[in-house]
C-alpha cells in the first residue's frame, strides 16, 4: 500500500523542486557528500509537512537535508519553541538543525519587519552552511492572499503576481508547495502523526493577512464559488509572466528613446504602448532615487501627462526629493 | 452658490464625456440639429443621476440628449416600471425617450442572457435613432465587483481589467461614471429630489454580483482597508493597458513565427516569452474554431508543453474538437 494521497502529494511536490536544484547545479561544484537543501520551518503544519517529505525524498536524490527555525523573539517562550522545533526536525532525520534568534525592527510594519528579520537570517545561514536551497512552505492558499494584499495596493500586475516559485540570490528560496493547498499540508501531518504548532499570529485579527484568511477569503469563496484560491493563485502566474514580458520590452524600448545626452525624448515615448511608456518613466523615477515602494500608480499617471497631456505643466514633485519636468521636448527627472 | 458636490462631480464626468465625443465624431458629419446622445436608464440611482446630468450638460454643447429604458420582462409589472422611467426621462427634458421590450433568453445563466438581451435592444436603438452615443451608468464600485468576477476566472490580466470606458461599434457605449462611486451617484439623485428604484436583483443572493456586492466586497474591505474598491478600479484601467500592449505584440510577433505554408513553427516560439507565445497559441486555437469562452488557461498550458515539454505527446483534444499537435517541428492546430 502507498502513501496517504495527502502525504505523496506534498513528496511529489518536494521530489520536484529537488530535481530542479540538481539539474540547475549541475555546472557548479558540488560538495563530495551531496549538496546541502535547508526547509525553514515554524513548526506550523505548512513547513512540518515540507521538512517530512524533504527528509523522505533527499536522501534518494544523494542530497543531505537540513532545517532551520527562526525564533522572532516576539512572545515569552519563543526561544523554547524554537528548541522544540529544533529536536522535531532532528528526530526526522535532519541534519545540521539550527536555531536562529533574530531582533525583530519596527520598519514597515509588524508583518514586514518580521519577514525582513527572518529572510536576513535565513541568508546567513544559507550561506554560513553553505547550502544550495533553502525550502520555504508557502502553500497555495498563502499565494492567494499574497495576490488579494497586492490587489488592495492596485498598483498594477506585478504586485498580483504573488510568491515567486524561486526567489532570492541565486534562487536560493524554493517554494514546493505554492500548488499544494493548506488542507493538504495538514493532513499530511496528521497522518505522519507529526505535531504541528498553530501561530497565534494566523489568527490576530490585528494582522491583515490574518483577517484575509479568516474572514476576507471566506466571503470571496462564499459569493465566488469553491475555486477562488486557485483561480488566484493562477492568476498569480500569469501576471508574473505578463509582467516579465512587459518589464523586458520595457527595457528594450528605454534604449531606443533616449537622445544623445541621455535625456527621455517625449516624441519617442509618445509612440509607446501606455503601458511600456509607463513602465520607462517609473524606471527612470527609481534611478532618480524615488524609493520604489513610495512609487504609486498616481505619480506615474502625472508623469505620463508630461506625455500625453502637455499644455505647460509645473515640474512634478515626487517621492525622494526627484523632480520631473519637460523641457524642451525632452522629460528631465532627477533629484532637486 | 454652485451645485452640491456630489452634483457637480457627476455633471463634470458626463460633460468630459460629452466633450470626447464631439472630438471623436468631428470628421464624420453630424446631423444639423446636433448629434444625439442616448443614456440608458434603469430608473436605478446610477443611471437616474447620468440622465439628469446629460440632460444638464447636453444642451450647452449643442448636443441633443434623449433615454431609453430596457424592460427586461422579468418580473410582473416590468412594463409599468418602464413607462415610469420614460415619464421621468422626460420630465428631465430628454427627448426622444423610448421603452424597449426584450425577451431575456437563457444563454451562459440569468445574469449573461438578460445582459445579452440588453445590448441587442440598445444596439438596435441606437442604430435606428441615429445616436452618436449610449451613455451607461456603470460606477466605480461595479468596476471593482467586475474585476472581482474576473479574477474568480483565473484566467489572466484580460479577465482583470473590467469594463472598458468605450466599448461596442465604432465606440458606441460611453461610461462616463466609472470613476465616481455609487454613493456620489446617489447623493446626487438625492439632492436633486429625484425618486429611484432600486433593482431587487441588485439584492437577490441569487446573483453572483449582488453576494460580492453585498457580502464579498465588504468581507474584502473589513480585512484590507477601505481603499479595495479604488484600488481594483485602477487594477482594472492599468490591467487592460498591459493585455493591450501584449495583445499588440502578440500580433506582431505572430507574423514572424510562420513557415511558408502558415504553420507555426516550434522553435521560433520557444525563443519568445511565456506570455507572448501563450497569446499567439490562444488567437491560433480560436482562429481554428475553438470558443474562446471555453478555452482555459490550461487548454494553453497543455499546448505550450509542445514547444517547452516536447517528449512525442500525443494530439490535444480542445473544445470545439480543435486539436493541437507538433509534427515535425510545426505545431498543427486545426479542427478534427
Amino acid at each position: 500500500m502507498g502513501p496517504h494521497p495527502a502525504v505523496a502529494a506534498i513528496r511529489l511536490a518536494v521530489r520536484r523542486v529537488l530535481h530542479d536544484i540538481l539539474t540547475d547545479n549541475s555546472t557548479t561544484e558540488l560538495p563530495a557528500d551531496g549538496p546541502l537543501v535547508l526547509v525553514a520551518c515554524s513548526g506550523g503544519a505548512d513547513s512540518m509537512a515540507l521538512a517530512s517529505a524533504l527528509a523522505f525524498e533527499a536522501p534518494k536524490l544523494g542530497i543531505r537535508a537540513g532545517a532551520v527555525t527562526v525564533d522572532h523573539g516576539l512572545q515569552p517562550g519563543s526561544d523554547l519553541r524554537a528548541a522544540e522545533v529544533v529536536v522535531r526536525m532532528t528526530a526526522l532525520g535532519l541534519s545540521p538543525v539550527e536555531s536562529l534568534a533574530v531582533t525583530v525592527g519596527r520598519e514597515g510594519g509588524p508583518e514586514a519587519a518580521a519577514r525582513d528579520a527572518r529572510y536576513a537570517a535565513l541568508d546567513e545561514a544559507a550561506q554560513r552552511l553553505g547550502a544550495a536551497a533553502v525550502l520555504l512552505g508557502h502553500t497555495r492558499d498563502d499565494q492567494a492572499e499574497t495576490v488579494l494584499l497586492g490587489l488592495a495596493r492596485g498598483s498594477g500586475i506585478r504586485s498580483l503576481s504573488g510568491m515567486a516559485e524561486t526567489s532570492g540570490v541565486a534562487g536560493r528560496y524554493r517554494r514546493p508547495f505554492l500548488g499544494v493547498d493548506r488542507q493538504t499540508a495538514r493532513k499530511a501531518c496528521m497522518v505522519q502523526s507529526l505535531p504541528v504548532w498553530d501561530d497565534p499570529h494566523n489568527a490576530d485579527p490585528a494582522y491583515t493577512r490574518s483577517r484575509l484568511r479568516h474572514e476576507g477569503l471566506p466571503a470571496l469563496e462564499k459569493a465566488l464559488g469553491k475555486g477562488v484560491v486557485e483561480a488566484l493563485a493562477r492568476t498569480a502566474q500569469l501576471s508574473r509572466d505578463d509582467a516579465d514580458a512587459l518589464d523586458s520590452w520595457a527595457a528594450q524600448a528605454e534604449t531606443t528613446v533616449r537622445d544623445d545626452t541621455g535625456l527621455l525624448e517625449c516624441a519617442k515615448l509618445f509612440a509607446l504602448p501606455p503601458a511600456v511608456r509607463r513602465r520607462i518613466l517609473r524606471r527612470a523615477a527609481i534611478d532618480a532615487g524615488a524609493p520604489a515602494g513610495s512609487l504609486f500608480a498616481r505619480h506615474i499617471e502625472e508623469i505620463d501627462r508630461l506625455i500625453t497631456g502637455w499644455r505647460g505643466q509645473k515640474a512634478i514633485n515626487l517621492p525622494g526629493r526627484v523632480v520631473a519636468q519637460r523641457q524642451g521636448g525632452r522629460l528631465v527627472i532627477r533629484q532637486g
